[in-house]
């Protein structure tokens, strides 16, 4: 595939509860969908616990790869929210509480004549210099710093960060695709196809076996970043499936993968 | 929190169509969950693309680190399930036609009256002395080397091979969980909890906010190896809460986090 003007990304998921089970994680999909929407590909994600150590060397592995690193998790006012510490130490920069941050905060909380506690302004702590990303469900900012883009774990904040910053960020060619439905297994396939990928070098092409309880089909899909070369090769492939349906080789389609 | 007789794994999820969002994992929490159930402390995840490199490194940070690697997809018969040569690279060994699998395919496929084709015999292919992982879904065996465990990516056949993994593991002192809810927002009871876990060491005290749209609430989960240290943290945060109700401080659940 021809690699102009990608731009890359990993995604840095923090949270006990993600490891343990207790949590489903949703953020993952999500962002990966808008990501591939915008033409930025998402390359790596990894999910680590909520301990300083392991934010810092997963962080520092991945900014220093991807053109974006996106986090989720660990921004709340409790002790185990240790995200805007470990950030800030993977930066090597203080961790204050950002003014214009305890402002927001302040002013939220004195409209809803609730007070703004030590807890809650530890919300408003940040590497020095970060720049906000809105919240508008809670008040509370996410935060950026060089190519990091911190936000909150739980989806709806997360989400709402999100919207907020993907008008923010470069991207690439985008990303076109077409999902072919294929009755056959990909045991019948797969020989075929790969011929397929080797004259269409400018495309992706995937193979993702279905499986109903019973019996395993395949969906196909095809990835390329200009619409001739993903025509080419997803008319390749529907005149595969119609050959083979044809040639009756493999008139049922399998059982297995 | 003690370190005696804990049991560390990572999880390695492969696949392009877990970064595109086309697939939305349901693998890592099946596995998190039993795994916490089983006494391992899942430590990290990573996802990464169905590229050779990128599985190798993955792999390799993993394995040296932790003392499981559970992975899952690319193990298919098509041309980009790269999975089994990917691990056989790492651990610098040849990447054959297994004979036990071999044998295995060809009788089911015989069974079934089916061609057993050059792409279906690409599912028995594995690092050279591995293990198989029994596959009670769709024949084509999984495969341990060392410490590593390379299952399917579909759901229905990844949990049928953990489910024959499991037993083999040997796992560490369970951890014991209790969930306490908590109607205050975290702003209300951040610093009172992070007394808490301060007076509690040998615990864990996870605070997760919970938003229903209108306003937050909390769920407290304690975790610990000991029963004895879990009652006691257990019931210091039941005391805080039931002081916060007496005292009415935060008598109306609070809006934030």
């Amino acid at each position: 595939m021809k690699d102009t003007a990608t731009v890359t990304a990993a995604m840095l998921a923090i949270g006990d509860e993600l490891l343990s089970g207790r949590t489903k994680d949703k953020n993952i999909g999500h962002l990966a969908d808008l990501l591939t929407l915008s033409g930025i590909d998402l390359k790596e994600v990894r999910i680590v616990a909520d301990e300083e150590d392991a934010i810092v060397e997963a962080l520092n592995a991945l900014r220093s790869r991807y053109d974006y690193v996106f986090t989720s998790g660990g921004i709340g006012p409790t002790h185990d929210d240790i995200t805007a510490d470990s950030i800030s130490r993977a930066f090597g920069l203080p961790c204050i509480h950002d003014p214009a941050a305890m402002t927001l905060l302040a002013e939220m909380y004195k409209r809803r004549e609730m007070e703004f506690t030590e807890a809650r302004q530890r919300m408003a702590r940040m590497p020095q210099g970060a720049k906000h990303i809105p919240n508008p469900v809670s008040t509370a900012p996410g935060f950026i710093v060089e190519n990091v883009y911190v936000m909150a774990g739980v989806p709806q904040v997360f989400q709402a960060m999100v919207d907020n910053i993907l008008p923010m960020l470069k991207t690439g060619a985008k990303m076109l695709s077409r999902a072919i439905p294929c009755p056959y297994g990909e045991g019948d396939i797969g020989m075929l196809l790969a011929a397929i990928q080797k004259t269409h070098p400018d495309t992706s092409i995937g193979s993702y076996p279905k499986y109903d309880g019973q019996r395993f089909s395949t969906e196909l899909i095809v990835r390329a970043r200009e619409s001739q070369a993903l025509d080419a090769a997803a008319r390749a492939i529907e005149d595969m499936i119609a050959d083979l349906r044809k040639r009756n080789t493999a008139a049922n389609p399998s059982p297995d993968a």
